[in-house]
């Protein structure tokens, strides 16, 4: 679709009704009278971010259950998708797209119409809008125009992988979907290699493997990651190891659905600049350490300090440890 | 309290009695019969990264209540602010603290209690666990012994900022909190000088201050900056501009409640490696162009290209300005 024109001239009537008419309305149409009229007195005026679930339907807050349906519109990415979840909570608000291919023409609107006074929900496909989503451009024009901007927070599927990745969390570095094409994300992660942080990435199953292929050369094979797919749904998946190992394991299983990868920060500034072993060296060391007489916990800080890691990494490795061997072993 | 040693000889029960005896229990004693046994069974046995509100409290997801409900147990940081969640939304769950005082001998016990089936909630006082708290070493280490981790996603404070801030999103750094020493910090934030990326910082009412007197210092006055305060409550705010403005502000009203400070990224890759300029520098010289006959979009391009500038912020800006400037006059 070419960009139209920006007029500043849609009265607010024909603003609606243009909105209306671009709406790719799924849902039913509002039955209720009055509803977005009456509802959007509720809410104050200003442009909702509002997160709406990942995978489960479930991951929705009670307030952005009652935002999207007392808003006067909702704008989505893909208004069939986001009719979904309306229909799985019963909401009528109107729905209006809002994507790559008219947001230019769409945001002219929807300014007009905030300015007016209207309280009007933002949502993308999945998770938090305002990062890699047509809406980061409308939330910046609606900064820009000096209007209320009201963050909804809910699901995000960089933070649900980040956190339970098992990686260092201190620090990390989101970085959205991986460069598509080799060189660039070669370049790209090249950049990053020195990251401390841990590295966030938003990968498509159709350049898991290059994208593997490419840390793993870039990196160092060694260097660990998590690969969290599913996020949220019934076969919900971390797969944890070295990059090398993870190009060995999907080039063989096949990779499917998105994938969220997260790559362990580089060492630039680590404990007296030793470079990072991966888990499995760590416990080898421990496993030696406590084989030499120290305890669990001496083993942590000894690993730690000699061979220059993490600290808190070594005694939740050094606990975990233990408490696998004594499962395998009696309770007693 | 003295770190106790780690021992493996606690039994299931064991775990049990000496969780519930350690738990600051606010809420009223469990007094459905076999709540909890019953429930567990519910839920897929393993560690639940459940996120809570960061203010309001309707900021919580429907499958967080279920869970936090029918969880066995839910670990606190202060098992008196999860009460007041807990009261709220009728949740009788036991609740047992975990926090940097208990969290080495507590987390021998937990593990011990996910590697017999028990299904685990672990809760931080605001947003999502699992960074910046004491459950990150617990999620560690049971990654590190095999165990299953499930995050349920929600709130976060720092995303919440992030989206509203109207700064870039494509890329950003969490940086956890600022360095409580001004030497460390100025340290950490010249290392930070060349990211590209957005910063996002946790900040203290104490420390703002003198950290955003560090940030000016170390990455120039001129670098924009928004800080988020009270989100998500009745007086959330957002307050835009350059740090050195920002410490002007702040200094004159005095910091009051926690703070997100995000940062502009540095432009060591921008376009043509321009310094970027303030949003009142890109509109002033918006307004020149079309004041000089551009159309908006036209003006947009061209600053973006003669003065190195983002274009989607230039287009962004350009839009806002002109919905201001049709807002300010007639609508005809």
């Amino acid at each position: 679709m070419p960009v139209p024109a920006l007029t500043s001239a849609a009265a607010s009537s024909d603003a609606a009704t243009a909105a209306a008419a671009a709406s790719n309305l799924d849902s039913p149409p509002v039955t209720t009278t009055g509803h977005a009229a009456d509802a959007a007195s509720e809410l104050d005026p200003g442009l909702y971010i509002v997160s709406t679930p990942i995978g489960n339907l479930e991951d929705i807050t009670l307030r952005a259950l009652r935002v999207l349906r007392t808003a006067s519109l909702v704008l989505a990415e893909d208004t069939r998708h986001t009719a979904k979840l309306f229909s799985r909570y019963d909401i009528h608000t109107r729905l209006s797209s809002f994507h790559q291919h008219n947001e230019r023409h769409k945001q002219a609107l929807v300014l007009r119409q905030l300015q007016q006074g209207a309280a009007i929900a933002l949502v993308c496909d999945a998770g938090t809008p305002g990062i890699n989503d047509p809406g980061t451009a409308l939330v910046a024009a609606a900064v820009a125009a000096g209007l209320n901007v009201i963050p909804v927070p809910g699901a995000s599927a960089v933070l649900a992988a980040v956190v339970a990745s098992g990686l260092p969390t201190d620090q990390f570095l989101f970085c959205g979907f991986t460069a598509p094409k080799s060189g660039a994300r070669q370049k790209q992660l090249a950049s990053l290699a020195a990251q401390e942080a841990t590295l966030a990435f938003y990968v498509s199953p159709h350049s898991l493997l290059a994208a593997l292929e490419d840390a793993a050369q870039v990196l160092g094979g060694n260097r660990q990651c998590c690969l969290a797919r599913e996020l949220t749904k019934r076969h919900e998946e971390f797969w944890r190891g070295s990059l090398g190992d993870a190009l060995l394991e999907f080039r063989q299983r096949g990779p499917r659905g998105e994938f969220v990868l997260l790559i362990a920060g580089g060492s630039a500034g680590g404990d007296g600049g030793e470079t990072p072993l991966s888990e499995e060296q760590i416990v080898g060391a421990l496993r030696e350490a406590v084989a030499a007489g120290e305890s669990p916990s001496s083993a942590a800080k000894s690993v730690a300090k000699q061979l220059g890691q993490n600290r808190k990494l070594c005694y939740a490795l050094s606990l975990g440890l233990q408490q696998q061997q004594g499962s395998t072993t009696d309770d007693g």
